[in-house]
């Protein structure tokens, strides 16, 4: 199999004569989409050359952009490659003309079909964290970097790729008692907020609607910490519960904000800290796309030990895999 | 005051030979950057000479993007003018040498002297829809599209400015009788979701994060219609209330598919229709960028009634004008 270095330069080798690479688009729903989050940011802050977008798969393909086409990239992400929106979204990608990269952990679906290059990803207990499906999805975006305009901080990056998978397991383990007592607390609660900022906003989206609200069935809703004083802050109160989630790096102090608050006028926050789990060993010019990686991977410590105590199992489903829709 | 038009054109003009436009930042917190949401969304789908940002003021000041710099231009706003972190955006905006359009409701405050060019917007009872601040924002992306790369359906966006104003006025008439029934329905709910999708998705964002959290104490989330499937349908039963917008346009479809099930397992769905509201005079080419005027003017006539049924006026605030932060 090729690896994602060599997907990227294959493309930009073939797309050469047709103008080159200018658009990518990370399509997918749910999880997947989730876990786009951290390439589309870094591709939104970093790069001068190429626009990035980042679509749910179902507005995707009812809402094309009118840039799709032979300058674009589109990577999709579907983890049994079944979602029907998203296997569409390659579809239409690859007919008008640009190539589509594939994440997927089954490498026979009908997505696998529809794509030019396919990338399977690691999963379950003991993955190893550098080969996620998060970790290729980032890697398709630094290389699309590296491999057009260049980008300064490659080399930091591989290094922090390198350190990713210690720091996590090691964090995994430094949560285990807290993720103890954070399920006894909020065990009963009806109502869950997450709090988040920066390119790991989309592990504490992941946390609200696939474990929350799908998996629990607890309200939940993500607010974006620099969003909080415009709004959300005002159901602040000593009884609503916060998974407040404090990132390493630039947009740390946003957290910091909310968060300061949230200390003075709440009083049930549980606050999972990325400088506290370890991730700090990683440079601080690339530390901020780890955090999702991190948080992504700690999360499950507490979901496990919360459906335990609210004996509600995490396979529980209403509708999914037991209704069409 | 010069029009939305001559400033782009100014802006245009004088960027020229420093390489000209290519990145476009719409900056702004809590109901302004709900505001940028159709600007945004149109460049995103109409450019392919535009790389375009949404960005939260206070993210945007700790992790500005490389791009930032003369080929840019940043739009900010502020209703007025003095939000610390968007007047901070627009200052190192102009540091960094891009550009700066404020939109204020206010003409003498702190935003107004970090920005190049100001400008206005109606507001408050009987305002011009057609000026207000979503549609001058979004008219700031059509002219930047225009006087760029063109834009083929100007015309027809032109057309749909001056039929939105009568259009809003008898959908609020329109909605009146029902938003009673909506207010004596809820009035005691604990939490209500909003649904929505495409171009208007920050109408319902702000319906969620502005009027229900912040003006009404109510918990809710905003939930993307194509990502209701992937997790938080399993929070749908008989009890939870939806308030659901159901956009005109190229996203229709994707809202169809998540209603068609609530119809199905919920019960309580407040449907807010742009067809039936008459939003379909407006030619289907640019329709999709006139919704989130209808949805964010209609939801007022509901918001005051359930305000009322509940004896908490929309003023009232725990922290907001009360406490620091």
């Amino acid at each position: 199999m090729m690896s994602i270095k060599e997907i990227v330069s294959d493309i930009l080798t073939s797309q050469a004569d047709k103008g080159g690479v200018k658009y990518v688009y990370y399509v997918a729903c749910g999880g997947s989409y989730a876990a786009f989050y951290p390439a589309k940011a870094f591709l939104e802050k970093e790069s001068r050359g190429l626009t990035v977008g980042l679509y749910n798969s179902g507005e995707f393909i009812n809402n094309l952009p009118s840039a799709l086409g032979e300058n674009a990239v589109v990577i999709v992400a579907s983890h049994k490659g079944n979602t029907p929106e998203t296997i569409k979204a390659a579809e239409l990608a690859r007919q008008n003309g640009a190539p589509v990269i594939g994440l997927t952990w089954v490498m026979d679906s009908p997505l696998v079909t529809h794509c030019d290059y396919v990338e399977s990803y690691t999963f379950g207990d003991n993955k190893d964290i550098a080969g996620e499906k998060t970790m290729k999805a980032l890697l398709s975006a630094v290389e699309l970097l590296q491999q057009t305009e260049g980008y300064v901080h490659y080399d930091d990056f591989l290094d922090g790729v390198s350190k990713i998978n210690r720091i996590v397991y090691r964090a995994c383990e430094h949560v285990e008692e807290r993720a103890e007592a954070f399920a006894q607390e909020y065990k009963d609660d009806k109502v869950i907020y997450t709090v988040a900022s920066g390119a790991s906003y989309g592990a504490a989206y992941l946390q609200s609607i696939c474990i929350f609200m799908e998996m629990q069935w607890i309200h939940s809703a993500c607010i974006h910490s620099g969003e909080f004083f415009h709004g959300p802050f005002e159901i602040t109160d000593a009884n609503t519960p916060f998974l407040f989630q404090l990132s390493e790096g630039n947009t740390r102090p946003v957290d910091e904000r909310a968060l300061n608050f949230l200390k003075k006028y709440g009083r049930r926050i549980e606050i999972v800290d990325a400088k506290e789990l370890g991730l700090s060993t990683i440079n601080t010019t690339v530390i901020d796309y780890f955090n999702h990686s991190l948080f992504n991977n700690v999360y499950p410590v507490y979901n496990r030990a919360l459906a335990k105590a609210r004996q509600h199992p995490l396979t529980t489903r209403r509708y999914m895999w037991k209704v069409d829709y």
